[in-house]
């Protein structure tokens, strides 16, 4: 069997795995692990292995020495028969990705960037990242016993900065142009032996294939009609649509889900040259957005979701601040308090089934990519009802 | 086979499983489900099966015609070597509750507790909490459909009200003797038909016991030596020691854990009658620590938690918070992120090993209890160190 390697996902260029620089160097698009060929599932009881060695044979990954776990993955996929009713669809389901370790979808492929660095003897990883990212990189780098750096942009309020620094990483906050920085640490980590494990560095989208793989076992390997995935670097995304690829190339799965990309309208390059038939993404000006998880203006895996999604395997979709709101709201009616990123989902469903793009036979699963507790200054937009009582004229209140 | 009955944990009174007053009579004391007898577990792939399927023969559950779940349970059990190497033990293992839907290990005794209500047919649901039993509790009735009342403390800041408020449950904030409307609680809701579905209900701590089953599982059935729990009303302390006894009396486990009950320093209500030798708690006066969430100045299930280590089960021992904070501390250079409560167990592992209580030979399962997203009030205690760089010095700030 051939090894793994990476090509460029544009000009199929072929580079060594284990290469730092996650993109192509003559034309800067981004890299992808190329599968020697189809795999099997580890079947023993998920209560007792890890993510990794569940999906050994679809990861690019050698054996270490050492346990390199926080216990990601395996999240719930819970099904809403009320939202399904409500909306007029057949299914709507939930996968549930606030339950990772970190409390975001982020860990997966952390888990697979951590095991990566440690297998081929690096001791420095870094990213770039304020949110979801940086917690998790910091979360695993700690726990891998690396030293861990994390670049944060000097606009980011000093709140959003304690739960990373918890963990232990040099913080460095960069003052400039926030957008270079995610170009300016490819170099950098180059001529410091430094892993920046970024947004959509090939790892990290092998991590993000279990969110797939783990679909599928949970549907009975039925699968869905509809994946709708909020997209902000792209690198999730190229992970989910990769991971169901490899299941089906694998004889798992019979078809693949149509996937919907969605953006938030206050920031949304993909979909704006989605929709002009661009086939390459501009830098969105005054990018602004309440789903600040997925709030990048440059996506760097942008023209890779073009080139997906042209070929036939879903659609860029924008929804607003006010219909996420909404979103949010109606997710935690069913239990689930999510950031607002990770509405963003629900609010495309209800949107794209108003308009008809999605029907009445439709089975449709939503990513909730990460926990409401991240992002509370959200509950300025909230007016929560609150009765008041005594002890004595308690039952009065009921 | 016998159904499952209620029998007082003090002076055994028998009632029906479907009582909704949690309390004894005549004595006063919690009363617990009594199993029908041994059983097995539902070895099913544990992706495709809720909690409540996979340990349905340990449940006194019903079945009911719908989905009742967000995906409790099946948390990580995470081995730390850094940790056991520094302490000199054989083993330490963290069971990480923080992944649970609401991020709390609440959510598997009220996921118990709601399936009950469902089962015979309440509609109506509530609890008395200000912390991660108001926010599960308000998930669970949100996704079962239930009206839900939550009774909160009236000096409760408004931003602790607003993750449990997202969930739309009827809030209530009460002023008067806290520690009363526990009780009241119970009568109101025998008046009013609304299960209240409190820290130390018997549904709630059958609930509590699949921590020790997945334990059981997740170490191959070889039992560790001691389990350590944060304790504040004693109901989880309840349910995983149940959940020990179960397994042993079903032959699936050879020995039981011995069982080390944390309080605060600050709050120790339980700690400080065992230390007396005395057989019943006493409301602990002016009660304070940094450990919100087991900061219960009188136990309900105080009493049964001195039975239980009376009989040898275990110790009830404190921590103070300066012990708290550095296990907090600690836990986050693992990659764990916990609130002050549920670093408890850490700080008493430390305590205890340097006193000789635990030894080299042992091996230990810290029950890490809930997300230090939950409390973030915390960083006031902390000082992280931040380096500053632009664009272009980046290179030297690192």
């Amino acid at each position: 069997m051939e090894p793994w390697m990476l090509a460029c996902t544009y000009c199929q260029r072929k580079y060594p795995l284990d290469r730092l620089n996650p993109r192509c160097e003559p034309c800067g698009e981004p890299l992808e692990a190329i599968s020697p060929g189809p795999g099997t599932i580890n079947k023993v009881n998920p209560l007792t292995q890890t993510l990794v060695d569940r999906y050994a044979a679809f990861l690019p990954l050698s054996p270490v020495d050492r346990d390199l776990t926080l216990g990601e993955g395996f999240t719930p996929l819970v099904r809403s028969d009320r939202i399904a009713h409500r909306l007029g669809m057949k299914s709507i389901l939930f996968k549930n990705e606030s339950s990772n370790p970190t409390w975001s979808f982020k860990d997966r492929g952390t888990a697979a960037c951590v095991h990566h660095a440690v297998a081929r003897g690096v001791t420095k990883i870094g990213t770039v990242s304020s949110g979801n990212m940086a917690a998790s990189v910091a979360a695993y780098g700690a726990m891998a016993g690396l030293d861990t750096y994390v670049f944060v942009s000097a606009r980011m309020p000093k709140e959003k900065i304690n739960p990373i620094a918890i963990y232990g990483p040099t913080i460095i906050t960069v003052s400039g142009d926030y957008g270079a920085l995610y170009y300016e640490s490819l170099s950098l980590g180059e001529r410091n032996d430094i892993y920046f494990i970024n947004s959509d560095v090939p790892l990290r989208v092998e991590g993000s294939k279990t969110i797939a793989f783990e679909i599928c076992e949970q549907m009975s390997f039925a699968v869905p009609d509809y994946v709708i995935i909020p997209t902000s670097s792209g690198g999730n995304a190229r992970g989910i649509m990769k991971g169901f690829d490899e299941f089906k190339r694998s004889g798992l799965i019979d078809r693949l889900p149509s996937f919907i990309c969605v953006q938030a309208e206050g920031c949304s390059p993909i979909a704006r040259a989605y929709t002009a038939q661009h086939d390459r993404i501009e830098p969105y000006l005054h990018a602004e957005t309440i789903a600040h998880a997925i709030e990048n203006p440059y996506p760097p895996s942008g023209n890779e979701i073009l080139r997906q999604v042209g070929a036939g395997k879903g659609i860029v979709t924008t929804v607003t601040d006010a219909e996420i709101l909404a979103a949010q709201s109606d997710l935690a009616a069913e239990g689930f308090f999510v950031q607002p990123a990770a509405a963003v989902p629900l609010a495309a469903a209800v949107n794209l089934r108003r308009r008809g793009y999605l029907s009445e036979t439709d089975t449709v699963v939503c990513i909730l990519t990460g926990s409401g507790l991240k992002y509370t200054a959200v509950f300025e937009h909230y007016r929560f009802p609150v009765r008041e009582a005594t002890l004595e004229n308690l039952e009065d209140a009921l």
